[in-house]
């Protein structure tokens, strides 16, 4: 109840604001931002905040490179100033050397992009901004640590305890579902049929984290199908004539889908939170389910067995679900890590690698990546923690005995 | 409709949270901080986290403080860290030593804030963390620097944009509306009749800005009473026997209560901002109303006039008008600002001092504080950003001619 | 979602309405209740209709009875055009024939009340209006037939299919927290703390019935007490320093008091659904609850031993309960029914006499109805709907065998 | 607020209702029926009519005509007993001859549907089933008398009051949406993007009555288009390019299409409270508002000019127009009212005829149907209601000067 009464506010609240007007501030966006880190006070803050917002959208991209090229040298620490205020607050600690020093070792970028936040509705234009610069950065030092600037921050703001689980399904608003098929980036939604299909049967799901700050926008979802059993291939998953089954009769739940949305947003981690809020939500909803497990594809196999010398063009799909397991067990990217970004993703989620399936994804993509195979991550929540840590200690792949066997039934390693 | 959708889910999540428990970890609470700023992923963060916070709820002061200090000295920035990745910053500008830097520069106290903020309503505990540091660092120079960490991440956590304003009123859940009993700092509720006569009238408003990771907790409220002119006391706005005005009759909104409600949240600022909101939206609500104007105490008054020496209290209320219009005036405290807090803080937003009243609180604490008298200030929608500009860099009062004339009839003078 | 937006639309809705204004129509109500019957469509009818019961509110006693003896006689049927469409229809069965006779067989007060309700909030308005009539027809048999019509009518718009429950509780809004105080019938309610006490700690609920055109007005409700075993006493279930039982360990259920609203809706009887809605509504949320049973007093008791000649006044607790025992088992009311009335309404809801307590409602009310005597009526939701029938054909007591062996140890009988 | 919290509970209500699953009774469904309208209590009823419900629901058109048949004879009214106890009641009016006699001369079936519609989610499957019975009723009597209690009991369960009037916009749930194309009957609804258009623009509205009791079902809807004048053509209404205009800067809203949903609630009428209601509303929220207008087909010209025996098929649009006007102002049906159905429906609304434009609608339909004019109908709020009056009394069409002059200059005439 409180949280609705809350909310009715807001949405008066976005109507205002789209009328408060005032007169616009026509210097250039460097000064503004200038005028903005250096106000005393959020009065005259809050205009130049959105004035500098409004003149940011509306540039090019040459014009918006040349202000992210100023704020990450203009507003950049000042190694002298830092230097001296940690001498000062070395020799002598106090609530006012302390001071001194933090706000010398953080670059006033840092602050600027903290105001701009404080207009109702910039979160969602900072995210924005982020993913230009992130385009546009062509790595650049100066830029990358912009982003890490910026990374932080967002990383502050869309923490965890901050997110808000939403279910996507049938009576979600128009608005909302038409960027789900836009932001969807496995499995394509190719209609409004289509994806009624994911959403409406009882033994479908979808859920999405969102933000209090950017409630039109998803920033990750997932697409959850409730099966008896584990399927063995996204076709049988999204088949257009199967017939539903009740949800009180599922046994498992197969996340075969999971799409970030913000690219503004990359490298802030919502996945892990996600597919455990899901998996214990559905937990305790349906007390049938016993199995919580990914239908993942296996995005990297084709190329890096290519770059391996193995010609897998003509290899039938057994052949290639022991190649794919063999992959999945031993290709280690730097620091010996997965090779996989998927399988990092789910093991470093603290899943184990449970089984591999041919003739898995059929679509053009699929038989591009993977050959058409495709892998299930088992998600066994009394050990995912343990299994999180040991990942994250040994990098070890955790398997289940059967893609471990049919692994060993290839002589393939890495070169 | 899309916010609606969000506030379901949470109302969920919510009640998921509670369900979901983990083994506690019964390591001393250090440990623990160790841990999870150590610690990869949110897997285990997360957990730890809560036993953090359950830990130290259940502290007692000693306790308390000995984990403030734990954290302000091992978790406080290595000068020697930050001056070896200054150097390296300095001659080798890269997205790498950048980085590097900006991780020793930043205490790790700071990261271990955030990460107790990942889990879900953990940020009302982290306010009552720092309302517990504020009340028992007692002008500790390192609890004081840990402070500032503190105060550093909830400006940016508590920024206007992620505040949601909401009206209070007789609709409101009972468990807020004996929050708003509660807070009320200014004119004391005495019972839910008095809470009702303020809320439930048609010519009484109320409004509270909330954080959506706190919706059970008001951050700020204030009391609104539509009048037809500017009332020159409180006891006629709070008179049991008034007839209320309908609203569309009203000329004039008194802001007459304006209360802060978390101790935690001390040098964190909203009133600024949330008086501007609900102008802005009673006056796009009721086009009647012309003028916005609080009915303010002055609540230093009778402090200062006996520091002054004068005898203040067998003066007549025409003569204590005077008295107040002129300490308005001309008392100054540290750096030449009004002496007055509630007069720094409304002259700061960019009002004026508008007029002046005696025998308008006669209530005990409005005899003691300022002898009855209380002040209007003015807030002029159009003049109230440059208002603000001036006194920020003037520090000058401005204020009516009626109030200039009066303070001119005196002849104190601050010793 | 769907429903989140209607209500929405609701508030905006109820907003305008308020502002709708047309000019009033000053001719008599009764003139005006005869224009609106007549009138052809809507538009001029709602403004008709507003007139009507705005005119009808503003009226005194002896003005209503006039109103409702006016419309009583001038709109009831017309025993001859009755017959006649009746003697047409039998003649020629056609839809002309039926819809003359279906028109002359009702009285046109009943288009006049279904017209008042077209305008929006008429509902409540119709509901007072009942309760008007029925506090001024004293027996009239006029006034009982147009009774019977209001009561015709208020039984198809208030079908259980209409009818919503909510929960009631510390989140409830504050208007109605302070009508579900007033409406108290059983255990009174003499403060907002003893409120508190009953909707907030984790082992009570309360739920309502609500018709959606009366969203501000609770029609029925039911206090509820989640325990360990049956309580003997209402002392206990109310005691101010218990500590309260999570919820998830209570077993039992206990309906201990269950009040009516709405003086306009008697004879229309809400409580049979709402005691089952709530039991199954819990029995789905706490898988824990094994037993269902009202705490209920005996209203009539002392009232039927002192017309029995039996002096009471000096009896320990433990005869009283034998002397409630039999008074339940065997005082019987006209047509056979029990004569205690709370015993009629759960009995014919197929719920069994379970238990009775002695010094179990100590209050002077308790005292003075049945010498501190309450008892437990079982609701065993596998037998309830054969109890009803059995009970609604034989009149037969059901009741446990403690029960029975409590009343076979008296000897009263039933002059 | 208020009503917000009752919503929340219907949701949970209605997953509850779900769930709730008893044995069903096999007994044949006039068995049931006769069963249901006997039982007395509650408790079985409910039972009864969801078992009623659910067979209806799986008969073939056969079976339901059967049905039909069995209750519209087997629980008509029974002459004598209404003769009988009319005769008691004029003899000996009183509450009991009263009761007899209205018992008498209301037939079973009426209090069947009544307690039919006590299962939650009833009230859609019974108009479900009056939309079966319409269709299949074939002007026989017997059915036709059923019919006119169906309808009886809805314009009392659908009255105005109990209505709710939703936005439907772009963030409602996709599934009113897809049933917002799926009803539209004046210009149809090709895909997604085709309903986009007509909801999401600045200056486009649409609006639809729902009953609480189907609040997936609107019962009727209206589209608006915003604009500066009044369009003479559909197809600019409607143009894929066309730049939106800022809603404050509009100065007429058109309703350009208005579609009834359910067949089942036909003769239940909506559209004049629709209307009205909306423009009341529009013109709360958007002061610039001074046209009210629709853009209506013609539905039935050409039908009749071919009856008249004049070829239309080779007239140029400006001919037609003034065909159109004459028709408009000269056509009559049965009774003297205009011969064309939009035209009935918006005079007796109270609008006139406002302007007739050729090339209006050159879809195949609009062609076909009235040779590409439309008419604009004009609701001036301030003349609504005498308009109404005027025409009911009188049938005289209201039209501007300019189409009586268009008429004028024809010779038509009705043969």
């Amino acid at each position: 109840m409180t949280l609705l009464a809350d909310l009715l506010s807001t949405v008066f609240e976005r109507r205002y604001r789209q009328r408060s007007q005032h007169v616009h501030d026509n210097r250039p966006i460097e000064e503004l931002a200038e005028a903005l880190v250096g106000s005393a006070g959020e009065t005259s803050g809050l205009a130049l905040a959105s004035d500098i917002l409004s003149a940011f959208e509306a540039m090019d991209d040459a014009q918006k490179l040349a202000f992210f090229n100023h704020i990450a040298t203009a507003m950049n620490i000042d190694p002298e100033a830092v230097r001296d205020t940690l001498v000062a607050y070395k020799n002598g600690p106090s609530k006012a050397s302390y001071r001194a020093f933090a706000s010398a070792a953080e670059p006033r970028r840092q602050e600027l992009i903290r105001r701009l936040n404080g207009v109702p509705g910039a979160t969602a234009a900072l995210v924005r901004m982020r993913a230009d610069l992130l385009r546009l950065s062509d790595k650049d030092p100066q830029l990358e640590a912009l982003d890490l600037d910026f990374r932080h921050l967002f990383a502050s703001w869309f923490n965890r305890g901050f997110l808000v689980l939403r279910p996507i399904n049938w009576e979600s608003p128009a608005r909302i579902l038409e960027k789900i098929t836009a932001y969807e980036a496995v499995h394509a939604i190719h209609s409004w049929s289509d994806l009624r299909r994911r959403l409406e049967p009882s033994d479908r799901r979808c859920f999405a984290f969102f933000h209090p700050s950017m409630p039109d926008e998803p920033l990750i979802f997932v697409e959850v199908a409730l099966t008896q059993g584990i399927p063995g291939s996204v076709q049988n998953v999204l088949a257009e004539d199967r017939a539903p089954l009740p949800a009180d009769q599922a046994d498992t739940a197969v996340f075969y889908s999971i799409s970030n949305c913000q690219a503004g947003l990359a490298s802030i981690s919502f996945g892990n939170s996600l597919i455990k809020q899901v998996a214990s939500d559905l937990s305790a909803e349906l007390s049938g389910l016993e199995t919580f497990v990914t239908l993942s594809p296996i995005p990297n196999l084709t190329r890096w067995l290519t770059a391996q010398g193995i010609d897998w063009s003509d290899a039938v799909p057994e052949d290639l679900k022991t190649l794919a397991a063999s992959y999945l067990l031993t290709a280690k990217g730097r620091g010996g890590v997965p090779y996989d970004p998927v399988a990092r993703f789910h093991l470093g989620n603290g899943a184990i690698v449970h089984a591999v399936h041919g003739d898995a994804d059929i679509s053009d993509k699929g038989r591009a990546q993977s050959g058409g195979t495709m892998v299930n991550y088992l998600y066994d929540l009394n050990n995912v923690a343990q299994n999180h840590e040991r990942f994250a200690n040994t990098k070890e792949v955790v398997a289940s005995a059967a893609v471990q066997t049919l692994a060993a039934s290839t002589t393939i390693t890495q070169t």
